[in-house]
């Protein structure tokens, strides 16, 4: 049988099925943006873990090494500010083409793009490859077990937001993709694409928070990870198409060049800002604090719903119910 | 500059360098088995990651999904146990080709492997790819602080021994590339090969032994690992190629087809025995309780010496020395 028959999360949960009677009470494994294991009184470890390969995640002549090491290592912290905990410790595996083009001096761009965090490289491995340059990273983080969000806790009624604008690191992927000539505003969302800022301080702080719920980053696209909350915590959902936070860049570039700016912002992914859930009677503090703290909004996008089914309504801003059907990214 | 011209080691060198001042104090990094961070009292969470790529570490058409789901562990689980440690959790990251071969029930045969050790897998990232099989594991480990043995603990004097026969694996490598028949002899060999044991018991019960000073795992040949020791601890070493183990089955197959037998158990690799060095005076003691212990033996190769360079001097039991200069594997 081929694995696209049964996708990326078909995938998943076979092997988790096959694991789940391996793992220690206490501990959580495959389901999460972490894995939380207990660490000294009060505290857990999180880990996560992402590879990117070559043709797949990144054209080599498309991404400079500086961006290629910022970015694999923003994607993984990413996953820890998810779970509202804090990144302490990164391990490293390269794999490198022999082929020219790939020397040292793109060893040492590539790092100076993974030191931008200030977090420790502690290990790793290095080696040839004849298929192109392999990355992967592992992030070690470390969290108050009151302050761990994970997907399965929202509750009907939950309003959704996000932390931030959605669609830009898309579009900037089909600008790369369509060789669009190199404007100020094409370079922006171009960076978008290849420096996504993980929202580390604000995972921290909503971390927090007790009003917030459910957690997660979003890498698949708004409409592909919020049905990760959904289905972890048997509800569903109602998106307000109006709400969707689309930058006026985003907008602008859209109209220029045709494309739809709401299909990008629900399942282009790669934003890596947070999505959650707030009990509804906290929402405008919390809108009010995060604003205080942070200087600029929390965007909500809809509420959770005691649907039987974990699938999103997408509510047009005219008025019409579900006028698309919005799938984001499954890598099989 | 091409990486070759710095080589594997040049490389993580210089990659340790740009990240030694973002390491907490008490924190170990690059530069043995595992990464080293203190835990709860007493004792300390060990790290290992390990890379695997097509074409580089293994051939798609020579190692049945089983065997490549229990190998790329195993090494893994051979880092933590160099270090005197017990594995505890496991992070896979494992990229696919979409091509036909690998398909579901060859994910199920790779997972079958890789539950062979018992070992929980806590998470990972599974992608496609367009360059043949990725397969990228970390390990985390757990052990008690005055258990945790480094590569930099040997002392002049100091006698080496390794936890069990040389080259088998690097012997059955050669039999796969050059297609020979496939007799009980050659079939032993591959499967030496594709599954080797980790030391996992025998590292740990060496941990607690105060007279194993330094300790590692034999991945790329004793030529090159036990250098990494000789480095670390800053100490010479003379190797009796006498004394070597050399199995039975390698020697007669190596009759068989002119292979050096010693150059394979020196210079091949992915034995996954262990590599110590052990105070002169506690040898015989700890080779006598090892055998009770594992009713197999210790096997004495050299001594360190006090020499100002980290060089091996080959003995040979004809009494030359240096006979010839081993090295092992380095990946660029």
């Amino acid at each position: 049988m081929k694995i696209n028959e049964i996708g990326e999360f078909g995938l998943i949960g076979r092997i988790a099925a096959g694991f789940r009677d391996l793992i220690p009470t206490g501990w959580e494994g495959i389901g999460d943006d972490c894995a939380v294991i207990p660490w000294r009184d009060g505290e857990s470890l999180l880990v996560t873990t992402d590879l990117l390969v070559e043709d797949i995640h990144f054209l080599r002549d498309r991404i400079s090494a500086y961006d290629l090491g910022y970015k694999a290592l923003a994607v993984n912290l990413s996953d820890v500010a998810a779970m509202g905990g804090k990144p302490t410790a990164t391990f490293l595996s390269l794999g490198l083409p022999t082929d020219s083009g790939v020397g040292v001096e793109w060893c040492d761009a590539f790092f100076e793009g993974y030191r931008s965090f200030g977090v420790p490289l502690l290990g790793g491995d290095t080696t040839s490859s004849k298929s192109g340059i392999v990355v992967n990273i592992t992030v070690l983080g470390l969290a108050s077990n009151d302050c761990i969000k994970r997907r399965d806790a929202a509750r009907p009624g939950d309003r959704i937001a996000v932390t931030g604008p959605l669609g830009d690191s898309a579009a900037g992927l089909q600008a790369l993709l369509n060789n669009l000539p190199s404007t100020p505003e094409i370079a922006a969302l171009i960076e978008a694409h290849h420096r996504p800022q993980p929202h580390l301080t604000e995972g921290e702080w909503l971390g927090r928070q007790g009003s917030v719920h459910a957690m997660m980053d979003v890498s698949d696209g708004v409409a592909s990870d919020l049905r990760h909350i959904l289905r972890a915590s048997s509800v569903g959902a109602t998106v307000d198409l109006g709400q969707l936070p689309v930058s006026p860049l985003l907008q602008d570039t859209a109209a220029q060049y045709g494309w739809d700016a709401r299909e990008l912002a629900l399942t282009g992914g790669e934003d890596y800002v947070l999505l959650l859930t707030v009990g509804p009677e906290a929402a405008d503090d919390l809108q009010r604090r995060f604003e205080a703290e942070f200087s600029r909004p929390l965007y909500w996008i809809g509420e959770c719903t005691a649907s039987g089914t974990p699938e999103i309504a997408y509510r047009d801003p005219n008025g019409e119910q579900n006028p698309t059907n919005y799938r984001g990214f499954n890598h099989f």
